[in-house]
């Protein structure tokens, strides 16, 4: 899309710090700088997030993720990692385009990697009523 | 693994309010109660996590995450979903046995779906030159 921030990157017409590329995916620092080695990982074709994008695509996304999180943990000793992704704004995604995010840690103390829930009242069986798929 | 609560769940010896399940992974309600609709998806064989975790097995751990997450926006009507995980207990995992959340939004104020960080004050530069995998 002629508009979209990661598909300028995809095509190497917006610069990015480049962690990792194949045919099908990028990997690069997110400029939030909000953590050390905080780490985006794209498809090079435009899909807005998880739920509209293609089975294949998203399979070699996750197997990027897969592959530099194992590089971060095998190869340069970090100790652990958040791998995060929102779809839609009401989730908090700000940039349209299909995008994971892989956190490295050093330390446990680093930053508390988990969201602020506020719980539910609903019983179990009346979520699984709900929510069940098969 | 005899002592894991996931491979006894994926076994059928631990109940589970079970969303969905195919020959390879099984979707479930986490117990945790902290947000409605937080279920786990994980593989029927015990990997630790990601780090660890065959390729192809992954890679169907994930399409079962798009197929739980597609379900709940398309047909359900949430109108976002955040996907964490966490590896190792440095980044906060607490059941050692592979698994992705699912946490299903209706409204943006549902809860706040991304970590307190730190921030670096390495540049991009610095963090590149360690991090980049090719």
């Amino acid at each position: 899309m002629d508009d979209c921030i990661f598909c300028k990157i995809a095509k190497g017409e917006s610069p990015c710090y480049k962690i990792y590329e194949d045919d099908f995916t990028i990997a690069f620092l997110d400029i939030s700088k909000d953590c050390y080695g905080h780490t985006l990982v794209i498809p090079k074709k435009h899909f807005k997030n998880v739920i509209d994008c293609d089975g294949e695509i998203f399979a070699r996304v996750m197997l990027t993720v897969q592959k530099v999180a194992k590089h971060y943990v095998n190869n340069l000793g970090f100790k652990g990692i958040n791998i995060l992704n929102a779809n839609n704004k009401e989730a908090g995604q700000s940039v349209f385009h299909l995008h994971f995010h892989i956190l490295p840690k050093m330390n446990e103390s680093d930053f508390d990697s988990w969201p602020k829930l506020n719980g539910t009242f609903v019983s179990f069986e009346e979520q699984l009523e709900h929510l069940k798929l098969n």
